[in-house]
């Protein structure tokens, strides 16, 4: 992973600084600037067989989470999704595989009112990349890098059952039969936070989707940002199902993995109320697992005592101080 | 080929419509209109080792194509070159290729002023996606839909070189000394026609990038544009290269070889000598090769005689009717 983390260094390495280009690499999207109104959010990722899925995963579930993925970037700047091009590269044409991805891949765009507007097919061995695109009022974005001292750090829904459903999928853990169809759904359809976004985009100082996992995400956060903080254990949104399975190791394992896409983001204090009222109108759940802080690291508490954690998201960000 | 062909259908059947996507799948590029003022073209090819490219081609080269390709996209939509996205897809960071790599995205990202503003590094079978997008004003781009009865056909620079280095590469054609260096460069490091279709977009009717072969891609234009055209096969441009190495042969391997990633364009009468002189203003060589008219069919004539063609493009065309 980290050796694929270098690689994207080679490609910063650019001359070319265009005016109209106000974000490039580094956020959840590049942000570009056409005209004097509006800025378009523009996002990229793959998914390759063998690697974000298996060989034998349900083809409409591939499509779904291949613009679902796509989507979340989008929802972590605050932008309206309304552009994906896809470029699928297969080993051969399976006319039945191809209906069940494009029902995934439709059934989500339809949802967000997203128009397919080219890509490419190609033979070889099965991989997907997507771009979506997303328009905003002018300057009206979210970033990775606004986080300040102060401002609290909060996150939708919970976090660690995607993780979870990985782990059932690889048989390191057992779950209940009634926890079953949650988890998995939770992996293979996770739902864009694009509402929030769209809420948030009036409110937070900074987000960023939890691909990565919640303190690997915050460690990237607050390397943008300038910044520290320190995440409250206890405050950690997590389901029953997480619970019931991992007992004491749910709090460490949610903290670790990664495909929830849900977003975390930073409110200031004076934001906090107007945000959680708005979050409340449109239903959205949202828990406040901690404070941004000037240390430039990533601290936890846990009883209001400091728990000192060994993950690997967090060792990533110590190493970048 | 074929097969790849009908699998873009199964993405043309959805039901979101957006307003300000004014072309979606179809064209060289899609034409998104986020304000009043701008046209967006956006664009997506993907290239895969042993597909496109073979496992041992030279790392700078294959960087350098891949953006070629996509602004060659760009280039018969007559949009301005702005943004790409790259996702790449590596076995493993092998620094070396990356650097060469990277050497051929970035000259070519250097000289037409293009920015890269994100993408994606994943572990996995060598393959590479390109999302390049260009800005015009507001409906001033071209498209391959507007060809007339009576516009003349033209086509930019000269045609099949690529498709000899590549039956070179085969080990299909011997090739004199003196002409391996211009070919395989042809081959490996085209050069996207963006000034020919800057101009264009001032004078011509219709517009597609050669990547399938004149002929198939006439055919599209045809297609698109509801028209026939005849092909005045005495008027091919073909290099001194192609002619003494496949002396009778030249002109039917022209017709069909493709990624030669020149302008195939059609101009009306009235629009003749302008763009002929505005092309001779600029120093780009272009060839009328022959004239759009009612048929729906391709035709060629040679020495003023109809010659009878049995190449592939054509016959693709040819089912389609």
């Amino acid at each position: 992973m980290k050796e694929f983390d270098m690689i994207k260094r080679f490609f910063t390495e650019q001359l070319v600084k265009r005016k109209d280009v106000v974000i490039g690499i580094g956020d959840d999207c590049a942000i570009v600037q056409p005209d004097e109104k509006h800025s378009i959010a523009i996002t990229t990722d793959t998914l390759v067989a063998g690697t974000h899925f298996t060989h034998d995963a349900d083809a409409r579930g591939i499509g779904h989470k291949s613009i679902a993925v796509s989507l979340s970037d989008l929802a972590a700047m605050g932008a309206e999704p309304s552009w994906v091009s896809l470029a699928i590269t297969l080993p051969n044409a399976d006319e039945q595989w191809l209906e069940e991805f494009c029902k995934g891949v439709f059934e989500l765009c339809e949802y967000y009112n997203v128009q397919l507007i080219g890509g490419d097919t190609t033979q070889g061995p099965l991989s997907i990349t997507v771009t979506a695109q997303g328009v905003t009022l002018k300057d009206k974005y979210l970033t990775r890098s606004g986080a300040k001292p102060g401002d609290w750090l909060y996150v939708t829904g919970n976090v660690g059952d995607a993780g979870l459903a990985l782990q059932h999928l690889f048989g390191n853990v057992e779950l209940e039969q009634r926890f079953v169809d949650t988890v998995h759904t939770k992996l293979h359809y996770p739902k864009p936070r694009i509402l929030a976004g769209q809420v948030l985009k009036d409110y937070a100082s900074a987000a960023i989707d939890v691909s990565d996992g919640v303190l690997a995400d915050l460690s990237h956060l607050c390397e943008l940002s300038g910044v520290g903080a320190n995440v409250v254990l206890d405050s950690l949104p997590l389901s029953e199902a997480l619970t019931s399975t991992l007992k004491d190791k749910a709090t460490e394992f949610a903290l670790s993995a990664g495909e929830d896409y849900e977003l975390l983001f930073t409110v200031s204090d004076d934001n906090k109320v107007g945000m959680e009222t708005a979050m409340t109108n449109v239903g959205i759940d949202i828990q406040c697992i901690g404070q941004i802080n000037h240390s430039g690291k990533i601290t936890t508490t846990l009883n209001n005592q400091p728990v000192q954690l060994e993950i690997k998201g967090f060792e990533h960000f110590s190493n970048a101080q």
